[in-house]
């Protein structure tokens, strides 16, 4: 681990300290993932069955989950891992609930009501990755806030297995969201099915969901042709942890493991003003390593993560908004206290006892964060981002007398006479 | 204007009915875009003056608007505009406000508390845009919700007048919002010193506004290199409107050329249940173009319109829903009795005496919209866009207590045991 003293680097220094892993697609994979897309937009299922037979390496003849298959499914899952999705998808309902936005009117002048109308996307797509291990998790955070939204048509991907079956708890998960159809599809060719559609599958008009770097590269792709919306950019997961010398190294060593062991790419900082306590979170980590099965998946992420000693907390608080983290972990005596300085973060973690473990799975927080920098201008995923937001106006015969002739006098100053004369015949017949 | 029944048209005809003017960009075009942003990016200030030289004609050292200039704009604008843009702001304040979204806290279990917090975005780019003519009313558009969302940086661009001056109306409606730094740049060079900052520019976050095929790709490119988010991909203007036997031609023919007239590739379409109503409107808009000031233009964009016959008005509101129009007219006798059946839209306009204009300039809702199909997932500008929400979680001793076994059992589930390790760890501590 890298560890830098803040106020010893200049401005450069600075910059490289903050810098994540280069995030350029290699030529090969844009040129791979574009050919891939070009195909199932034009050969559509048939296209589908051969890409998935050579990447996934299973024939499928039809790739919807079957009512028999979701069935099995039920049955195939541990009782203790249903009843843990439950109660997660419980809590996760009950935050995103009361977090929707809500319609409203205003009377801007009499007879002039503006109003916000909330209507669902209608056509959603959820992937579900299944890369290194199935994700139900993620099956959780994007479907109950498409049901919430009350989206028409729901559609998820997740990558077959060998078998030719999905992953039993990915569909009791989907089950648990109201997300009735499931298609083994994974990868770009997901991507592709979901942008374009296909003879068996609808085309989507926002596509939602974490994946590796082919499927991120997809969606770019899709989304940059204008063929669907996206949730957002994506990269590799990432954590800041933000520890004052009273904080349990043990517990700051668990959390910066637990970002690292997600892939060797995981960015992984933690500031303190305190370098007792930077050293033995160096030390910690070293520790509960050696027990841990994705150990050198962790160390990789580590070999590029910093530990900075920084002069003051508020100096950390200036770092973190500039890095722009997905998750902020506040390892503090007061974190509350501190929360004001906090401008910049996809999701914060308060204090000794709130693991980012927590807002991963079960807390009632989304785990679909913007990461590499995006929560600069970016949200997690919300039930408003399966929603379009409608404006709607209604002026009455009061109404255009009121506020007609101030339409008038701005469409004239911008030379759109017609403007001005849809108004102006109007205040005629009214007059 | 083409003809079309709808019911007589097949499949392939109907798609070809709904298809937009082709928005391909030239190469040309995205070839002379990434010559210039990479100038930019690596000239900074030395290649705005050298750009702003080539295509405004104008010799600028500096970019800022002065204080001298803005007390002499506040002169050199009428009293009568002065008041109009003053009482639109008013009612645009009013109805943003009023549909702020606001932060929350739910204990999702004994000991858990998860919320959402919202910041501003710290550094926004507005472009005003004054190719034809300049559009104080897109300053007011995008300047007022910045204010509310109270970003720590706004920054304004608007194209010099070959005098090296700013439209003094821009300048006036900026100031109203509370803008106080205008730059005198237009066009991709704008969008890139926003976008990457230069020796006197701050880089932003996030780029608002509409602008020409030159803005719009700017904006495009600049987003794709992750530099930088964007309000939403643009396209020229649209407007559909859905009439009934008993509108008023001449009010229709008025909003159909209001649309017209912004630009040729402005699209129009009307559809009605009533071919009688079509036939008035076709007769009063060769009418009312004989009076018009920018004719050419909107006949231009009239010989891509449409007006098309349909068997019902439930059948124009299928359409309209897969057109996904920025603006949609409901010049039916009982507009609101229909709003249940507008699933897609960018904002929609009731009744009669509710021209798109209205919402142009001073209802109070925002301008700055989705267009070409971009309806189906993405909403118009509000205060929202310029604000981030971030999710916190703080869980108590109880709360990791109470939540704790839930994490870790679907943390194994996914095999990540650094999650389920760092959950474990608490739980011991509290045991």
């Amino acid at each position: 681990m890298n560890r830098l003293q803040w106020s010893s680097l200049d401005q450069v220094a600075r910059r490289d300290a903050l810098r994540r892993p280069v995030q350029d697609v290699a030529a090969a994979t844009r040129e791979a993932v574009a050919a891939l897309l070009a195909d199932v937009r034009q050969r559509g299922d048939v296209a589908l069955r051969e890409i998935t037979a050579r990447f996934d390496q299973v024939a499928l003849e039809t790739f919807e989950v079957s009512e028999a298959e979701f069935a099995l499914a039920e049955t195939r899952v541990d009782p203790a891992l249903k009843d843990a999705m439950a109660e997660a998808a419980a809590r996760i309902t009950a935050f995103h609930r009361a977090g929707m936005t809500q319609p409203y009117a205003v009377e801007t002048a009499p007879g002039v009501v503006c109003e916000r109308m909330i209507r669902p996307i209608r056509r959603v797509g959820l992937y579900v990755p299944a890369g290194t291990a199935p994700l139900p998790s993620t099956a959780l955070m994007l479907g109950i806030p498409a049901q919430l939204a009350q989206c028409n048509e729901v559609v998820m991907c997740t990558p077959p297995r060998r078998d030719g079956s999905a992953d039993p708890a990915v569909l009791v998960a989907a089950r648990l969201t109201g997300v009735s159809r499931v298609l083994k599809l994974g990868g770009a060719q997901a991507i592709a099915a979901m942008a374009f559609g296909t003879e068996t599958i609808g085309k989507c008009d926002k596509l939602f969901g974490p994946g590796n770097s082919y499927v991120t590269e997809a969606k770019q792709q899709v989304a940059r042709s204008g063929s669907v919306a996206i949730d957002m950019p994506a990269g590799p997961s990432e954590v800041l942890v933000i520890a004052d010398a009273g904080a349990n190294a043990a517990f700051v060593a668990a959390d910066l493991l637990s970002q690292a062991e997600h892939g060797p790419d995981s960015q992984v900082l933690l500031i303190s003003d305190d370098a007792t306590l930077l050293a033995n979170v160096e030390a910690e980590i070293e520790t509960q390593l050696a027990s841990l099965s994705r150990a050198d998946t962790a160390r990789q992420a580590l070999s590029g993560s910093r530990l900075i000693l920084v002069d003051s907390l508020a100096q950390a608080f200036a770092i973190s908004n500039d890095y722009a983290p997905e998750h902020l972990i506040l390892a503090l005596r007061d974190p509350r206290a501190w929360l004001h300085q906090v401008q910049v973060a996809g999701s914060v973690f308060l204090g000794d006892f709130t693991p980012e473990a927590l807002g991963d799975y079960c807390s009632g927080t989304n785990h679909v964060l913007p990461t590499n920098g995006a929560a600069a201008a970016y949200s997690g995923v919300s039930v408003a981002s399966f929603q379009n937001f409608v404006s709607v106006q209604s002026a009455s015969r009061d109404g255009i007398g009121a506020i007609g002739a101030c339409a008038v006098t701005l469409a004239r100053a911008e030379g759109l006479d017609a403007h001005a004369n849809a108004v102006v015949l109007r205040l005629e017949a009214v007059a």
